[in-house]
């Protein structure tokens, strides 16, 4: 497993507009932190479904850069995402990614995402992600 | 069919954050463009998949909107997005998407994503809106 | 929750060409096994799509027979799955369906395919039903 | 292009199970027609949702050995359906595939279904293969 610092480190880095961060990993787990600002809100007080799929998306991608190393150029291909429950607006979000499977050219994970302090999933993703193929 | 322009004064008051614009309407149809700017861009000189996301949703959204009046309150329910060839960095997001589905709960469509001036897609994606009921 | 029996006797009388039954229920959760049959398979000793797709979306009504009772007329709106490893072709399906969100009008659940023994999933899905409202 | 018959013996042999045969091809399109029979029903005299997404399964499939020639061995990754309207029991179930991308390792599509002579969808599906890569 990789260091939750250095991972943070590489967002900051190489995703600068990028605020969600890692807060844990595990064997084919990452948990990851979004902190909610006033550019992530849509009228009636609740966080906008982009926001929520981005989270989704970063998770995915930092628990295959903790199964596979920091290797930029890993891309999704897929992800589809449902909605469940209305975020709240002044709580950060929380994503949790299981990766179900870590294939040598794919890989595919599911994201739950809640408000933090809450048990109920605001949304609920499954994607896929393309690695890249070294050349030796 | 509503004025274009309607929509996007619309979009200005109620969705201050969102820098896509819509084009052109027609039956059960809209074109949106999305403006790309460095806050979009990924390494590697690519837009974000979540800007992409964002793209498809709104562009659902305001052939919703066509279909039925300004309701501002209709939600996403699920977008499943696939990613089909890299953007071009300097090339505005065009949108287009085709309502599949109008019903008095649901309305489902599917969208078609280019940079400007190609015709091979950027992503595809299909997504599902509940529409609020109105109260009478 | 329901008797497993209940429910097996309703899909006997109810879904005749149904071969999947249900094992195990528990909240919000419910396992079903599929004896695969000549008439599953492709060529190559593999069990065909179709066939895992049928699994997920029983597993998914099951589960929402539970919670909901003997309700015969929800029907599924949409079903995503990610085909991950190849079955066995000598081996029963067995699905795991945990349902995500049960609100009034919706459900949704997602659903891992396993061949009986095996731990590593070959498929998995999330899905989407309508529940009919009650006139009263 | 392949020559429909051609695919159709090929159906009639590989997958004897299947009752869906090909009735046009095009450049990056596939028009199959699926014979509804007493097996494919559910309560309410409506087709069962499998069935739509085996048809869905096989458009793209044949639409995919229309460009590749008769791979046998293309393998589904994803598929995403939404069913839209109930089917017609007493009519043929139509697909019409158009192909969204053939690269040379993942071919992807979407997919149609009607009730013969009727325009309004019964079903939407976008699905993914992989491509076996061929050694030389």
């Amino acid at each position: 497993m990789l260091p939750v610092q250095d991972v943070n480190h590489f967002l900051e880095n190489d995703f600068p507009q990028c605020r969600t961060r890692v807060e844990a990993f595990d064997a084919q787990y990452a948990k990851v932190r979004h902190k909610v600002e006033q550019a992530d809100l849509r009228p009636g007080g609740t966080v906008s479904g982009p926001v929520m799929f981005a989270v989704a998306d970063l998770a995915l991608y930092v628990a295959i850069l903790n199964e596979k190393g920091l290797i930029p150029l890993a891309v999704t291909t897929n992800i589809n995402i449902n909605f469940l429950n209305k975020p709240d607006a002044s709580k950060d979000l929380i994503g949790e990614c299981r990766l179900i499977k870590v294939g040598a050219k794919l890989a595919i994970g599911d994201v739950f995402i809640y408000s933090e302090g809450s048990d109920k999933p605001v949304a609920h993703a499954t994607g896929t992600y393309s690695i890249p193929q070294q050349s030796n």
